[in-house]
Protein backbone atom coordinates (compact mmCIF):
# COMPACT_ATOMS: atom_id res chain seq x y z
CA UNK A 1 0.00 0.00 0.00
CA UNK A 2 1.39 3.47 -0.85
CA UNK A 3 1.17 5.90 1.16
CA UNK A 4 -0.11 8.71 -1.16
CA UNK A 5 -3.19 6.37 -1.90
CA UNK A 6 -4.47 7.29 1.73
CA UNK A 7 -5.68 10.67 1.84
CA UNK A 8 -4.70 13.06 4.59
CA UNK A 9 -8.02 13.78 6.57
CA UNK A 10 -8.25 9.58 6.91
CA UNK A 11 -4.66 9.45 7.95
CA UNK A 12 -5.62 12.31 11.00
CA UNK A 13 -7.75 9.92 11.95
CA UNK A 14 -6.26 6.88 12.45
CA UNK A 15 -4.41 7.60 16.01
CA UNK A 16 -8.48 8.61 16.92
CA UNK A 17 -9.52 5.21 15.18
CA UNK A 18 -6.47 3.46 17.48
CA UNK A 19 -7.26 5.39 20.83
CA UNK A 20 -10.86 3.66 20.54
CA UNK A 21 -9.35 0.25 19.91
CA UNK A 22 -6.98 0.22 22.62
CA UNK A 23 -9.76 2.00 25.24
CA UNK A 24 -12.14 -0.83 23.91
CA UNK A 25 -9.46 -3.54 24.82
CA UNK A 26 -9.33 -2.13 28.46
CA UNK A 27 -12.79 -2.45 28.74
CA UNK A 28 -12.79 -5.98 27.33
CA UNK A 29 -14.80 -5.32 24.69
CA UNK A 30 -13.06 -7.33 21.79
CA UNK A 31 -15.53 -7.20 18.82
CA UNK A 32 -17.18 -3.72 17.97
CA UNK A 33 -19.67 -2.76 15.18
CA UNK A 34 -18.68 0.46 13.08
CA UNK A 35 -22.50 1.70 14.19
CA UNK A 36 -21.08 1.33 17.70
CA UNK A 37 -17.51 3.05 16.77
CA UNK A 38 -18.79 5.63 14.82
CA UNK A 39 -20.78 6.18 17.87
CA UNK A 40 -17.94 6.74 20.13
CA UNK A 41 -16.14 9.04 17.60
CA UNK A 42 -18.88 11.56 16.30
CA UNK A 43 -18.66 10.42 12.91
CA UNK A 44 -20.49 8.91 10.02
CA UNK A 45 -20.45 5.10 10.00
CA UNK A 46 -19.90 5.05 6.52
CA UNK A 47 -17.13 6.95 6.52
CA UNK A 48 -15.76 4.75 9.27
CA UNK A 49 -16.08 1.73 7.32
CA UNK A 50 -14.64 3.37 4.64
CA UNK A 51 -11.43 4.43 6.95
CA UNK A 52 -11.19 0.70 7.86
CA UNK A 53 -11.43 -0.96 4.75
CA UNK A 54 -8.21 1.14 3.06
CA UNK A 55 -6.38 -0.74 5.69
CA UNK A 56 -7.55 -4.24 4.70
CA UNK A 57 -11.11 -5.69 5.64
CA UNK A 58 -11.12 -6.96 9.11
CA UNK A 59 -14.87 -6.62 9.39
CA UNK A 60 -17.07 -9.33 9.72
CA UNK A 61 -20.99 -9.01 9.15
CA UNK A 62 -22.97 -9.09 12.12
CA UNK A 63 -20.31 -8.90 14.42
CA UNK A 64 -18.10 -6.05 13.87
CA UNK A 65 -14.23 -5.58 13.60
CA UNK A 66 -11.44 -7.26 15.77
CA UNK A 67 -10.75 -4.63 18.66
CA UNK A 68 -6.85 -6.52 19.18
CA UNK A 69 -6.36 -7.28 15.48
CA UNK A 70 -7.17 -3.92 14.35
CA UNK A 71 -5.26 -2.35 16.93
CA UNK A 72 -2.00 -4.23 16.29
CA UNK A 73 -2.32 -3.22 12.46
CA UNK A 74 -3.09 0.43 12.93
CA UNK A 75 0.16 0.82 15.72
CA UNK A 76 1.73 -0.82 12.88
CA UNK A 77 0.70 1.41 9.85
CA UNK A 78 1.19 4.56 12.34
CA UNK A 79 4.62 3.37 12.62
CA UNK A 80 4.00 3.21 16.46
CA UNK A 81 4.79 -0.14 17.10
CA UNK A 82 8.50 1.21 17.83
CA UNK A 83 10.27 3.29 19.57
CA UNK A 84 11.20 7.29 18.10
CA UNK A 85 13.75 9.61 19.55
CA UNK A 86 12.04 12.85 19.87
CA UNK A 87 13.99 16.15 20.12
CA UNK A 88 12.73 20.04 21.67
CA UNK A 89 14.16 23.14 21.08
CA UNK A 90 13.36 25.46 23.22
CA UNK A 91 12.76 24.82 27.14
CA UNK A 92 10.63 28.02 27.65
CA UNK A 93 7.33 26.85 29.56
CA UNK A 94 5.76 25.18 26.31
CA UNK A 95 8.81 23.17 26.28
CA UNK A 96 8.94 22.23 29.90
CA UNK A 97 5.02 21.53 30.04
CA UNK A 98 5.84 19.19 27.38
CA UNK A 99 9.08 17.58 28.43
CA UNK A 100 6.93 16.64 31.94
CA UNK A 101 3.67 15.87 29.74
CA UNK A 102 1.88 12.50 31.46
CA UNK A 103 0.31 11.34 27.95
CA UNK A 104 3.30 10.52 25.88
CA UNK A 105 3.54 6.51 25.96
CA UNK A 106 7.75 7.11 26.30
CA UNK A 107 7.82 3.60 24.82
CA UNK A 108 6.75 5.08 21.99
CA UNK A 109 7.92 8.18 21.83
CA UNK A 110 11.09 8.98 23.71
CA UNK A 111 11.88 12.81 24.57
CA UNK A 112 15.81 11.89 23.83
CA UNK A 113 17.29 15.54 23.79
CA UNK A 114 16.08 18.99 24.76
CA UNK A 115 17.84 21.56 23.72
CA UNK A 116 17.90 25.72 24.70
CA UNK A 117 20.22 28.75 24.16
CA UNK A 118 19.71 30.30 27.65
CA UNK A 119 22.68 29.28 29.88
CA UNK A 120 20.70 29.52 33.06
CA UNK A 121 18.56 26.57 31.51
CA UNK A 122 22.12 24.37 29.87
CA UNK A 123 23.11 21.49 32.09
CA UNK A 124 19.77 21.40 33.88
CA UNK A 125 17.82 18.04 34.19
CA UNK A 126 13.79 17.63 33.08
CA UNK A 127 12.82 14.60 33.60
CA UNK A 128 15.80 12.20 32.91
CA UNK A 129 16.74 14.46 30.29
CA UNK A 130 19.46 17.09 29.76
CA UNK A 131 18.74 20.42 28.39
CA UNK A 132 22.15 20.90 25.78
CA UNK A 133 23.33 24.06 24.33
CA UNK A 134 20.83 24.82 21.21
CA UNK A 135 24.73 25.04 18.80
CA UNK A 136 24.62 21.38 19.44
CA UNK A 137 21.51 20.75 18.28
CA UNK A 138 22.20 19.61 14.52
CA UNK A 139 25.22 17.53 15.67
CA UNK A 140 23.58 16.05 18.78
CA UNK A 141 20.26 15.06 16.44
CA UNK A 142 22.45 13.40 14.07
CA UNK A 143 24.62 11.32 17.00
CA UNK A 144 21.17 10.30 18.72
CA UNK A 145 19.54 9.62 15.04
CA UNK A 146 16.38 11.50 16.26
CA UNK A 147 13.33 11.65 13.72
CA UNK A 148 11.32 13.48 15.14
CA UNK A 149 11.25 17.04 16.87
CA UNK A 150 9.28 19.65 18.64
CA UNK A 151 9.86 23.06 18.31
CA UNK A 152 8.81 25.40 21.33
CA UNK A 153 10.88 28.25 20.97
CA UNK A 154 9.58 32.08 20.44
CA UNK A 155 8.17 33.00 17.09
CA UNK A 156 11.35 34.89 16.26
CA UNK A 157 13.87 31.79 16.39
CA UNK A 158 11.20 28.95 15.30
CA UNK A 159 12.68 29.25 11.40
CA UNK A 160 16.17 29.08 12.54
CA UNK A 161 15.67 26.04 15.28
CA UNK A 162 13.83 24.17 12.44
CA UNK A 163 16.40 24.68 10.01
CA UNK A 164 19.00 23.30 12.30
CA UNK A 165 16.99 19.90 13.00
CA UNK A 166 16.41 19.60 9.50
CA UNK A 167 19.70 19.89 8.78
CA UNK A 168 20.21 17.02 11.86
CA UNK A 169 18.30 14.30 9.65
CA UNK A 170 15.03 15.45 11.60
CA UNK A 171 11.70 14.72 9.12
CA UNK A 172 8.83 15.27 10.94
CA UNK A 173 8.28 18.64 13.03
CA UNK A 174 6.20 20.10 15.32
CA UNK A 175 5.78 23.13 15.52
CA UNK A 176 4.14 24.99 19.01
CA UNK A 177 5.47 28.39 17.71
CA UNK A 178 2.82 30.45 16.50
CA UNK A 179 4.51 31.53 13.11
CA UNK A 180 4.69 30.08 9.87
CA UNK A 181 7.70 27.78 9.37
CA UNK A 182 9.79 27.36 5.43
CA UNK A 183 11.16 23.82 5.03
CA UNK A 184 12.36 21.64 2.23
CA UNK A 185 8.88 19.95 0.56
CA UNK A 186 9.73 16.66 2.16
CA UNK A 187 9.92 17.53 5.60
CA UNK A 188 6.46 16.72 7.36
CA UNK A 189 5.18 19.68 9.36
CA UNK A 190 2.14 20.19 12.07
CA UNK A 191 1.36 23.02 13.28
CA UNK A 192 -0.27 23.26 17.25
CA UNK A 193 -2.14 26.36 17.40
CA UNK A 194 -4.05 26.79 20.53
CA UNK A 195 -5.82 29.51 19.08
CA UNK A 196 -7.27 27.35 16.03
CA UNK A 197 -8.70 24.85 18.31
CA UNK A 198 -10.29 27.85 20.58
CA UNK A 199 -11.43 29.45 17.19
CA UNK A 200 -13.21 26.11 16.16
CA UNK A 201 -15.10 25.94 19.83
CA UNK A 202 -15.91 29.48 19.42
CA UNK A 203 -17.54 28.44 15.82
CA UNK A 204 -20.25 26.42 17.64
CA UNK A 205 -21.17 28.97 20.60
CA UNK B 1 -26.68 29.80 7.50
CA UNK B 2 -27.28 27.21 9.61
CA UNK B 3 -24.28 25.62 11.89
CA UNK B 4 -25.47 21.87 11.05
CA UNK B 5 -25.23 22.63 7.33
CA UNK B 6 -21.28 23.29 7.68
CA UNK B 7 -19.39 20.01 7.95
CA UNK B 8 -17.42 19.70 10.80
CA UNK B 9 -14.17 19.09 8.12
CA UNK B 10 -15.09 22.52 6.67
CA UNK B 11 -15.02 24.23 10.61
CA UNK B 12 -11.82 22.47 11.12
CA UNK B 13 -10.23 24.45 8.43
CA UNK B 14 -11.57 28.04 8.47
CA UNK B 15 -9.31 28.95 10.67
CA UNK B 16 -6.51 27.87 8.95
CA UNK B 17 -8.23 30.35 6.08
CA UNK B 18 -8.51 33.36 8.62
CA UNK B 19 -4.61 32.65 9.36
CA UNK B 20 -4.01 32.60 5.28
CA UNK B 21 -6.06 36.00 4.56
CA UNK B 22 -4.68 38.06 7.81
CA UNK B 23 -0.58 36.83 6.58
CA UNK B 24 -1.61 37.57 2.92
CA UNK B 25 -2.93 40.81 4.39
CA UNK B 26 0.27 41.96 6.49
CA UNK B 27 2.30 41.28 2.86
CA UNK B 28 -0.20 43.39 0.79
CA UNK B 29 -1.87 40.75 -0.51
CA UNK B 30 -5.34 42.36 -1.20
CA UNK B 31 -6.67 39.29 -3.55
CA UNK B 32 -5.81 35.71 -3.85
CA UNK B 33 -6.67 33.08 -6.34
CA UNK B 34 -7.97 29.81 -4.91
CA UNK B 35 -5.05 28.27 -6.69
CA UNK B 36 -2.29 30.29 -4.70
CA UNK B 37 -4.19 29.27 -1.56
CA UNK B 38 -4.81 26.12 -1.94
CA UNK B 39 -0.61 25.62 -2.96
CA UNK B 40 -0.07 28.12 0.51
CA UNK B 41 -2.32 25.71 2.51
CA UNK B 42 -1.44 22.37 0.62
CA UNK B 43 -5.09 21.69 -0.21
CA UNK B 44 -7.01 20.75 -3.04
CA UNK B 45 -7.97 23.69 -4.91
CA UNK B 46 -11.64 22.29 -5.54
CA UNK B 47 -11.94 22.33 -1.90
CA UNK B 48 -10.87 25.42 -1.19
CA UNK B 49 -13.39 26.97 -3.55
CA UNK B 50 -15.99 24.73 -2.07
CA UNK B 51 -15.48 25.38 1.49
CA UNK B 52 -15.60 29.48 0.52
CA UNK B 53 -18.75 29.24 -1.27
CA UNK B 54 -19.94 28.01 1.71
CA UNK B 55 -20.11 31.20 3.11
CA UNK B 56 -20.92 33.59 0.10
CA UNK B 57 -19.13 33.87 -2.96
CA UNK B 58 -16.38 36.40 -2.83
CA UNK B 59 -14.20 35.42 -5.46
CA UNK B 60 -14.45 36.72 -8.88
CA UNK B 61 -13.23 34.75 -12.06
CA UNK B 62 -9.45 35.59 -13.24
CA UNK B 63 -9.14 38.18 -9.90
CA UNK B 64 -9.39 35.94 -7.12
CA UNK B 65 -10.67 36.31 -3.82
CA UNK B 66 -10.83 39.67 -1.80
CA UNK B 67 -8.36 38.94 1.08
CA UNK B 68 -9.71 41.69 3.40
CA UNK B 69 -13.24 41.06 2.75
CA UNK B 70 -13.21 37.26 3.91
CA UNK B 71 -10.96 38.07 6.59
CA UNK B 72 -13.51 39.80 7.89
CA UNK B 73 -16.27 37.55 6.92
CA UNK B 74 -14.32 34.69 8.29
CA UNK B 75 -14.03 36.44 11.71
CA UNK B 76 -17.66 36.95 12.04
CA UNK B 77 -18.57 33.39 11.18
CA UNK B 78 -15.63 31.98 13.36
CA UNK B 79 -17.57 34.31 16.31
CA UNK B 80 -13.80 36.15 16.87
CA UNK B 81 -14.47 39.34 15.80
CA UNK B 82 -15.56 40.08 19.91
CA UNK B 83 -13.57 38.71 22.95
CA UNK B 84 -13.95 35.55 24.53
CA UNK B 85 -13.54 34.72 28.00
CA UNK B 86 -11.81 31.72 28.73
CA UNK B 87 -11.17 29.86 32.32
CA UNK B 88 -8.35 27.40 32.75
CA UNK B 89 -8.59 24.35 35.22
CA UNK B 90 -5.18 23.14 36.68
CA UNK B 91 -2.16 25.35 36.54
CA UNK B 92 0.57 22.74 36.44
CA UNK B 93 2.96 23.07 33.64
CA UNK B 94 0.43 22.68 30.90
CA UNK B 95 -1.57 25.20 32.45
CA UNK B 96 1.01 27.30 33.26
CA UNK B 97 2.42 27.42 29.51
CA UNK B 98 -0.93 28.37 28.27
CA UNK B 99 -1.26 31.46 30.82
CA UNK B 100 2.12 32.64 29.19
CA UNK B 101 1.42 31.66 25.77
CA UNK B 102 2.00 34.07 23.32
CA UNK B 103 0.12 32.80 20.37
CA UNK B 104 -3.37 33.99 21.80
CA UNK B 105 -5.21 37.10 20.55
CA UNK B 106 -5.94 38.61 24.28
CA UNK B 107 -8.59 40.60 22.27
CA UNK B 108 -10.19 37.38 21.01
CA UNK B 109 -9.07 35.05 23.62
CA UNK B 110 -9.13 36.59 27.29
CA UNK B 111 -7.76 34.45 29.91
CA UNK B 112 -10.08 35.83 32.68
CA UNK B 113 -10.26 33.11 35.52
CA UNK B 114 -7.45 30.25 36.66
CA UNK B 115 -8.44 27.36 38.98
CA UNK B 116 -6.25 25.19 40.77
CA UNK B 117 -6.65 23.22 44.22
CA UNK B 118 -3.55 23.58 45.81
CA UNK B 119 -3.21 25.91 48.74
CA UNK B 120 0.72 26.84 47.60
CA UNK B 121 -0.94 28.46 43.54
CA UNK B 122 -4.20 29.58 44.64
CA UNK B 123 -3.44 33.91 45.10
CA UNK B 124 -0.43 33.96 43.06
CA UNK B 125 -0.29 35.48 40.07
CA UNK B 126 0.59 34.54 36.55
CA UNK B 127 0.11 37.00 33.07
CA UNK B 128 -2.04 39.33 35.13
CA UNK B 129 -4.80 36.61 36.23
CA UNK B 130 -4.87 35.51 40.04
CA UNK B 131 -5.36 31.45 41.03
CA UNK B 132 -7.96 31.18 42.48
CA UNK B 133 -9.34 28.15 44.29
CA UNK B 134 -10.87 25.36 42.34
CA UNK B 135 -13.68 24.82 44.85
CA UNK B 136 -14.55 28.63 43.59
CA UNK B 137 -14.83 27.22 39.56
CA UNK B 138 -18.76 27.01 38.95
CA UNK B 139 -19.16 30.11 41.19
CA UNK B 140 -16.74 32.59 39.45
CA UNK B 141 -17.16 30.72 35.87
CA UNK B 142 -20.72 31.84 36.22
CA UNK B 143 -20.02 34.75 37.47
CA UNK B 144 -17.87 36.05 34.66
CA UNK B 145 -20.16 34.56 31.86
CA UNK B 146 -17.04 32.59 30.92
CA UNK B 147 -18.16 30.03 27.59
CA UNK B 148 -14.58 28.47 26.96
CA UNK B 149 -13.02 26.64 29.26
CA UNK B 150 -10.17 24.29 29.25
CA UNK B 151 -9.03 21.27 31.53
CA UNK B 152 -5.15 20.95 31.95
CA UNK B 153 -5.68 18.74 35.22
CA UNK B 154 -4.09 15.48 35.88
CA UNK B 155 -6.63 12.80 34.01
CA UNK B 156 -8.11 11.08 37.35
CA UNK B 157 -9.50 14.72 38.08
CA UNK B 158 -10.36 15.97 34.18
CA UNK B 159 -13.57 14.86 34.70
CA UNK B 160 -14.90 16.18 37.82
CA UNK B 161 -13.50 19.74 37.00
CA UNK B 162 -14.94 19.38 33.55
CA UNK B 163 -18.39 18.91 34.78
CA UNK B 164 -17.62 21.93 37.97
CA UNK B 165 -17.19 23.74 34.23
CA UNK B 166 -19.99 22.85 32.53
CA UNK B 167 -22.23 23.73 35.56
CA UNK B 168 -20.80 27.27 35.46
CA UNK B 169 -22.58 27.47 32.07
CA UNK B 170 -18.89 26.86 30.14
CA UNK B 171 -20.36 25.56 26.71
CA UNK B 172 -17.20 24.74 24.91
CA UNK B 173 -14.48 23.40 26.02
CA UNK B 174 -10.24 22.48 25.12
CA UNK B 175 -9.44 19.37 26.95
CA UNK B 176 -5.54 18.69 27.76
CA UNK B 177 -5.63 16.07 30.10
CA UNK B 178 -4.67 12.57 28.05
CA UNK B 179 -8.25 11.02 29.31
CA UNK B 180 -12.15 10.85 27.62
CA UNK B 181 -14.34 13.13 29.18
CA UNK B 182 -18.27 11.95 29.56
CA UNK B 183 -20.39 15.54 29.06
CA UNK B 184 -23.64 16.68 27.91
CA UNK B 185 -24.42 16.38 24.29
CA UNK B 186 -24.73 20.17 23.93
CA UNK B 187 -21.29 21.11 25.42
CA UNK B 188 -18.31 21.35 22.52
CA UNK B 189 -15.54 19.16 23.15
CA UNK B 190 -12.09 19.59 21.61
CA UNK B 191 -9.29 16.93 22.71
CA UNK B 192 -5.42 18.15 22.44
CA UNK B 193 -3.63 14.84 22.50
CA UNK B 194 -0.16 15.68 21.21
CA UNK B 195 0.55 12.10 20.65
CA UNK B 196 -2.11 12.22 18.42
CA UNK B 197 -0.14 14.73 16.32
CA UNK B 198 2.98 12.66 16.43
CA UNK B 199 1.63 9.56 15.69
CA UNK B 200 0.40 11.00 12.23
CA UNK B 201 4.09 12.53 11.81
CA UNK B 202 5.49 9.00 12.23
CA UNK B 203 3.07 7.47 9.98
CA UNK B 204 5.14 9.80 7.09
CA UNK B 205 8.99 8.62 8.19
Amino acid sequence: MKKRDIPKETVNRLPLYLRCFERLLEEGEYTVTSEALSRRLNLNSYLVRKDLSRFGDFGTRGVGYKTRKLAEKLRAILHVNRKWKVGIGGIGNVGFALMTYSGFDREVFDIAVAFDKDPELIGKEVNGVIIEDEQELTRRVKEESVKLGIIAVPPAEAQKVAEKMVKGGIQGLLNFAPTQLDLPEDVRLTHMFFTKELETLAYYL
